[in-house]
């Protein structure tokens, strides 16, 4: 099926907020036959959309498939620039693999790698992140903020916090976020957002944001190792959630609380990040590779690093592995 | 010509220490005929190298020419890891470039890229910096220190020392440095310096150090607009400079300095920038994206920002151009 035609069909169906749309207003929109209209609708199905059609009537659009490819992200993306460049692949080693060779050849602020199955998805700190085929959203997106080194961290927080908000809007769904940038829902992990950056001593040139959601999985398509601490969107809500439409709202809260850095600075992200995070005022163990610190967080400072109180004076974490202790 | 013959005839006569090495022991070593002998010396020499030969004495290596070659640095190098892996190639659009695919790659901490012309040469702030054939050394170092991000601007400090005393020592002048990592000789330019890195928002992956060093040009080789601000080591010095030898020297006070930071921390680079450094203490102009400031510099902070102490309090000072005004 020829994408245009697709796109115009289900542009047309959109359009008419779930009411029919009749044959001969199909026939005078793609300029063909009734048969030809017939044999689209059969390839829309074969592809996942549930199409009714009614005599004398005409068709109507009940459900798109949870599908995500450049077409269903790009139709209804209401940004000017986030995710108006899409690199969409079926599979791939790793998207943040892509956007660091997208980056190489210049690829502008916003643009967005996206994949349905990642082999060798990269989690923070050299991990591996769990990626399995068409459950999840794997996508890394391109920033190119002019800002010096030492605000790059304030990326990663910003990520978090759209994120969060685009979940909470979908869903209503009211995920918190653990420092640094893991957002959970009931204590168990369903977004991990792994940030990478390309910068001169004293410039930023890209930023590369890659979050991991898990949306659709089951319990069952978790590993052993991970059924504890992991959780998908669809297990806290008791249903599919759409994936490509979860992209949009991302794009969506992510260029504006972007819009907002850049227009009044970290002021106003660092309250809502500290709103969202369930990490401040409570009792943790960071460890770190210079070793482990127990205390209580404080809050984070401009540079996103994580003040800890402990028994030894205020400990600035820069990087740890956190758990929270049950009080 | 072999590059194992060419190697092992420079090894005996380096060996030999300037002393006539004979055409017997020549045949020993390498086992082959007198004749072939001759045709080995013969090659040596249409790669412009100087070799004597003495009826009874046999043949003297009186000078190497001025080439870069994996060999070429390879051979008497005194490092550990730095510059034990060399990607060479004649000519390149920037080295930078090839370092970062390399990067991607998974090259080791040390591995130096090298090229005897770049057509495309990177310079800080997405300028360019000249880079003509065989006059200079263009090259881009790899490391990966496990460092968090904010102390990844302290590398480009390192830098700029390690290539400054490399200078001193082999040339016996007396470089100074302008902030950032600018090295100047009688106020002109012999050196810049650029740093990239890759990093998460935590921990630093890579820093790719990629000095472009003016080493055997002439007023000439320079196009009109660097005259008056960029000079060489030749045109300083009055002779010209073994560029591999340099590269060599380069690796090895590089190495040295890093060692020391790893063990002791920034304390004693920073202290040892600061000898070297020509902003400390003099009026300047520093021009940022957000706008101009003049004032006086006090020094640098261990992330490497400059402190300017202006009418208006002590400004810090990410990224700049920084004009010294005259006194």
């Amino acid at each position: 099926m020829r994408s245009a035609i697709r796109k115009r069909l289900i542009e047309l169906f959109t359009a008419s907020e779930q009411d029919f749309v009749s044959s001969q207003q199909i026939c005078d929109e793609l300029g063909c036959s009734r048969t030809a209209v017939w044999k689209h609708i059969e390839d829309l199905r074969k592809e996942g959309y549930e199409v009714e059609a009614v005599r004398r009537k005409g068709y109507r659009l009940l459900r798109k498939p949870d599908k995500i490819s450049e077409d269903e992200i790009l139709f209804g993306l209401e940004t000017e620039l986030f995710g108006r460049h899409i690199y969409f692949q079926e599979e791939v080693a790793s998207t943040q693999i892509i956007a660091h060779d997208l980056v190489n050849k210049g690829a502008p602020h916003g643009s967005l790698v996206v994949s349905d199955h990642q082999t060798n998805g990269k989690g923070r700190l050299q991990r591996t992140w769990h990626s399995p085929n068409g459950t999840g959203i794997w996508m890394s997106l391109i920033l190119r903020p002019e800002i010096p080194l030492h605000k790059a961290p304030q990326m990663t927080l910003l990520a978090s916090v759209a994120i969060t908000e685009a979940i909470a809007q979908q869903t209503g769904l009211s995920p918190s976020i653990k420092w640094p940038n893991d957002i959970l829902l009931n204590g168990k992990k369903v977004v991990g957002i792994l940030t990478e950056l390309k910068a001169e001593a004293d410039q930023v040139h890209a930023v590369i944001i890659g979050p991991g959601i898990n949306v659709n999985q089951t319990a069952n398509d978790f590993p052993e190792e991970l059924k504890d601490v992991a959780t998908s969107l669809q297990m806290e809500l008791g249903e599919k959630v759409d994936r490509a439409a979860l992209i949009q709202t991302i794009m969506s809260t992510f260029e504006k609380r972007y819009d907002e850095y850049m227009t009044y600075g970290f002021a106003p992200i660092k309250q809502l990040w500290e709103s969202y995070a369930m990490t401040i005022g409570k009792r943790i163990i960071a460890r770190t590779v210079n070793g482990q610190y127990v205390g209580t967080a404080l809050g984070i400072n401009d540079e996103g690093v994580l003040l800890l109180e402990t028994e030894g004076g205020i400990q600035n974490i820069y990087s740890a592995d956190i758990e929270i202790k049950s009080t």
